[in-house]
């Protein structure tokens, strides 16, 4: 589980960053900047363990955590001009990450004998709270209801995972298989711009809830 | 506890169709509406369940509140167009389930012994926050904070039903009567267009806070 | 403690009547105005005790709490066109409570074993996120974000309360110290309008994040 560990670490400390640029153009002040990358990078992992009554949660169990996002920000900080320049450094980062995030949550929501909706839904939580949460701080409609980023990636790899699992598959093998899936999947969707539809197109009439 | 139970998955699956439409609404994307629909019905359960410490939470415990979600996401999809007819029979599924929510809610916070008006609070709060956090995700100022709907018959029930146990009236029979008087009363108030006042008249002047 | 549980009642007050006041502006009723005021009051508290796995809230232990919210709503509502005049006596009391919301919060982190910049965070959470919740409830960007409010006085505070006990203070000294010196950094900070940098000078560029 080491492997996972080091993982789980590099992808809060690139959501850190991802966050701090997103408050930075915000003009958030250096705390309102610190503050969103914190709640960004744990949020997924957070809402996970206390709806499976995992306490303390994950990042709290381990300092490294801390210091992973404090670098993150820190980073951002000095590089904030200079950061544009690796965009697709961060892209394969911040994959990796949400590749990870879901396979660790499926795998979580699966020991705590959760039914395979349930499981599906724990994989995408844990990848995706954390910008959902950064969104609504800042004001906005999270990004991820509208533009079909990594949704459908994560949906997929957390039901290869499972099926994995059902065929008595061994984790140590079953998880890298499932990561890989989920960083292809959402490498092709981007590359090929595949999206969810939105069903704008049976929206003739208005519709009054 | 079987009639409540079921009570509880067609309030779940009630309020998973609403919030699918107005996600719907607002042009989200499938997984962007499936989120919503998911996070507005067991919203108000879950923050519940969370703050008694009463891990894992309900919809984790029953598979089926997972099933009863995925059936109103469907249908919403299927007959987006066509429900804006059921109005009036989605008005009194959705009365139903604030009814039932708001009971189930105070008789949770009574057997964790808080006080009268925590229980009070714990009864509104299971069945308003799923629409609070609804309204939230997508940007709005949650409805139920500017037109009155469901919050007074909500509290009024809740006291119905701690004064019913105070008489020492077996939960049997005190928990049905507390649903209907909730029932009935957020009926009467939508039927007259009863609401509470918003203090309007005294602002006479600029409060500057 | 009975003194920290004293102070704790009046900030959970002080925070009622302010977050009121915030919630008649924007012309919530009755209803969202008392859900605003008891969100905003015990919300660091509750997120504060979710996280750390102490069950159940801290607010709910102790029936006085509500009692003291339900009194800030009240004096709002009777007093709403007169509260400004009190403004200076309400920065007092909400600096107070800040103040001991900030070490409390320390304290605690300590006791369940965090690490340094985990209890800095703990600290700054207790006393900032009823803020957040309430502002984000009320659709705007949560105003410690932009605008330095007590954010520095609340980090400096909790690096000093964990500065006394790592030279082995004894708790009944070093908590109200801890308590003065945050108070008085904030106070410090407003009246020469001293603040974060916002980074604004360095963003030259547009960034594309």
């Amino acid at each position: 589980m080491f492997l996972i560990e080091t993982f789980n670490l590099v992808a809060v400390f690139v959501f850190a960053i991802s966050a701090s640029l997103s408050a930075i153009k915000r003009k958030f002040d250096l705390f309102g900047i610190s503050f969103v990358a914190f709640v960004t990078s744990v949020g997924g992992g957070t809402v996970r363990d206390i709806l499976l009554g995992d306490f303390p949660v994950s990042w709290m169990k381990n300092g490294n955590f801390a210091y992973s996002i404090i670098c993150g920000i820190l980073i951002s900080f000095i590089f904030t001009n200079k950061l544009n320049g690796f965009k697709k450094t961060f892209f394969w980062f911040d994959t990796i990450g949400i590749g990870v995030s879901t396979i660790i949550g499926t795998y979580k929501a699966i020991e705590y004998g959760l039914n395979f909706p349930l499981c599906v839904l724990f994989g995408v939580m844990s990848s995706i709270f954390g910008g959902i949460i950064r969104d609504t701080l800042c004001n906005d409609v999270p990004l991820v209801f509208r533009k079909e980023i990594y949704a459908t990636a994560c949906i997929m790899g957390s039901v290869c995972f499972q099926f994995l699992n059902f065929l008595h598959i061994e984790i140590v093998i079953s998880m890298p298989i499932a990561i890989v899936i989920t960083i292809m999947i959402r490498f092709i969707s981007i590359k090929y711009n595949l999206k969810l539809p939105n069903l704008n197109y049976k929206l003739k009439g208005k519709i009054n809830v």
